[in-house]
């Protein structure tokens, strides 16, 4: 895999700002392998992701941060400059359900998401022989012995002592209390067996089973204090019918589910997703 | 067109129902084109859909009725004959967006959809131009002359006038009364402009817009008295992302109505959608 | 799992059919739990499949195929009767890419596909640590060593010793010999990577990529010794664009063909496929 | 709607060209409203639109081009600078089917569609009752009578007098002549009933029934000399099972036909669709 960076970039949108950033890219020597722009007309705001080769780029990764820093300034940018050969640290949160723990694993296998999976943390002992395959450390942290709060905090403890970066919610069917919700903000992604904002909250199937709506879907977002409110980042959805079941809809969205969330975190480990306010910018 | 009879049925389900249904059919010499069951195990009800070809049938429609009628009453039937000769009067009611009416003509002018529309009612003159065309007599009722009480008085005369079996709420901008909504029971279909539950109410889109989902869509659903909450008969979706502008996905958001609702009335003229509680089961 | 017995039925349509069968079912006090009807009306064939419920009926197996028999006789169906407490035996057979032979492997282990894996064949040893996980035997079949003929001479033993009912072919890169699709007739899955009839043959995400379609997908269908020519069960899509290169596609396509083979297998699995002629009925 | 100008280029991918590009927008004091970029690595090609907004912009139309030119040179663009206030002028030919045709007049007259349609041409006379719905003149070119050598030469006769810039085929059924797919190369779009490459030729929906495949669609293409091979701007599927007849795949096919050609038409009109040899980029 070709190493590359990628200068991400939202500030206030200005004339000349493209330029300036393109001049510097084009100063250093770099060779753009994908670029996109995104103008929020109704705020103002501006979004940008160049992907860069670093085969031509004379500069390293220091260099370069701090060469642009002077440019971020002036433009007032949240940025950041990532290296494709840095791979992030996610931890994956199971239950009880293997599919979207075991599509994870699969993906992170054959080289799909690009990045390192130290640990797995489950709130039951079951997903141990997942992990076991593929050779990740599992923690069992029993909710029932420990109490909510203590479980929460040994669970907190290993997302620092394995340096996660990215914390993924696999169908971890525990809610995430306010403090933990606000330190992962941004770096915790949830999947939602709904199509939200449908049938937020429990037994989203049996819901939509009630309501008998004719789709169902998945939630790919990101996770805030807000339970199910957090930034979309992606959506799934399959076509049923009467004929389905309760549990016909259970099978039918766990594919949704596997599909949403695996976008969703690819999205995140290459750095093309971009939060502004309650919703996200995915250059896909 | 060939012609059919639609024996559709619902009952409580029963050992022997098929076989006393199928036995009558065979000894009238019924040859089937179409044959739909469905059993609701939750609830213990089943439902069935025949379309029989009269070329061979030895019974006229009322001769049908009649000799059957034992046999529904004996397996407490909910029940219907109709006959595909004889078409549905659908009334059209729209408001200023034109979109939903002119597809719904087109489809009826090339007899995708088998019926008559012998009237279009608009709460704005501005749709006559398009009943025109296709000349049917268009209706203005003059919701901000009559009040909203009269209007739908006006609205409701024309109904009975026109002998209107199905009324077509084609992006209809104005919310029924309770009293109308309970006449028109199952014999009234609306459209609406989100992927309901989401969105139910007042400006969908922007709804959407503002929660950034990540795909967007529309609902048919038969009317009830309960705003956004009848039947489902059909919904549709597509894609939408963060560079499409609430004007984007008002745009996108049209095909899927569009859809949605094309499908939804022609099952119904079809007889192909039974209602059962606050759900629909669609031989589609 | 409820037991339940599935009688799939396809002989010439006939007035008469459906209320004898349905009588014959009624007569041993049946309790259907699903049925579907389908008249092909070019060619005048009958397609009928029932789920019964074992609980309510006076008839064993045994006892109901004897009893069926002269019904069956007299109106020339082709027909079986399944038992779901009975698990078809599947083989996989697989190359080097993993991702669909893990997919069915998990689904298997949680239950979603009601069958025995009692083998996994590869023609290299790689997929043999995925096997090992899931403790099934894995066979090496090495195409190199012992040469084509020998070597589907080795998996045809191998299909015989281990008393396969159905083949599934996982992204298995082999064409098998026109004798073996002979003997597997309706018994073997296969799964191309390609919107069939787009793009038969080698190297398909490639040719799309050179043509520039817009959407790519998968097929699963049925081995026949025409290659890629079998009656195809299932097909998926995805939308792509100008900016997913031919690896991309490759990425995107993976997820069609999981979906589109897990689909296909289930159906076959639980007897809702009928083959006639080159064209399948699926009652999904 | 707000007036912009539309910068379409492709050109060898040079480092410094995108920094030269928006130098130069901003020296001129663009505002961007949309700007899309792709490189094709293969092929070392860049492409690149940019909507600008004409109320901040320093320059007018042809002072842009003038002072743009050298820069295209030094580049070797291919390149043109549209005025999103100069509509283009679309001619739609027709055959017997009216739903594309009646689709793009609807889109056309709600302004979805932002351009001039002076002319209908039809091989039949049919469709008059529709242009004349829509006040649009409608010329009855009769290949019977003529011959097509005549036939042809009086529809280029047409196309020059009315000035046309973009040819739509909506279901016109006449293989035009290489000499004319020649000139009006990059200029003629056709919609073709069936997700090629599959079903290329004649009676798609057919070919498609008779292959027994589960999804059928539409493509949205250019026209070239080689029939169904041009490049592809738009395709879209639907769903299909074994009870839909051909007639039931006709009707489901051509809600596929009305929404790629539409999108198709849109992407050309707002100069979205770069054609790069046999393929396209669409910045959608």
């Amino acid at each position: 895999m070709q190493q590359t960076f990628r200068l991400v970039i939202d500030c206030p949108d200005q004339i000349g700002l493209v330029a300036s950033v393109s001049q510097f890219l084009a100063d250093h020597n770099a060779t753009i392998v994908e670029a996109n722009h995104h103008t929020d007309l109704q705020t103002g705001r501006f979004f940008m992701r160049h992907e860069i080769s670093t085969d031509s780029l004379k500069l390293d990764h220091k260099s370069f941060v701090e060469e642009f820093t002077p440019l971020a300034n002036e433009y007032q940018m949240n940025w950041k400059l990532s290296d494709s050969n840095k791979k992030q640290r996610v931890a994956l949160l199971a239950s009880l359900e293997s599919h979207c723990l075991v599509d994870l694993l699969h993906r992170w296998h054959t080289g799909e998401l690009h990045c390192d999976i130290p640990v797995i943390i489950g709130n039951h002992p079951q997903m141990k022989q997942f992990a076991d395959w593929y050779k990740v450390p599992f923690h069992w942290v029993d909710f029932k012995a420990l109490g909510k709060e203590a479980a929460f905090a040994q669970i907190t403890t290993l997302l620092q002592e394995y340096k996660i970066d990215l914390t993924v919610l696999a169908r971890f069917m525990q809610i995430l209390p306010d403090t933990l919700c606000q330190e992962l903000q941004g770096k915790a992604i949830n999947i939602h067996h709904s199509f939200l904002p449908s049938f937020a909250g429990a037994k989203p199937y049996q819901q939509a089973y009630d309501r008998g709506v004719k789709l169902i879907g998945a939630t790919c977002h990101y996770v805030t204090k807000d339970l199910d409110e957090g930034p979309i980042i992606e959506q799934s959805v399959k076509r049923i019918s009467h004929s389905d079941s309760a549990a016909d809809m259970v099978r039918k969205g766990k594919d949704c589910e596997v599909t949403a969330l695996a976008h969703g975190v690819r999205y995140h480990l290459e750095d093309r997703v971009i939060i502004h306010r309650n919703k996200t910018v995915v250059f896909a």
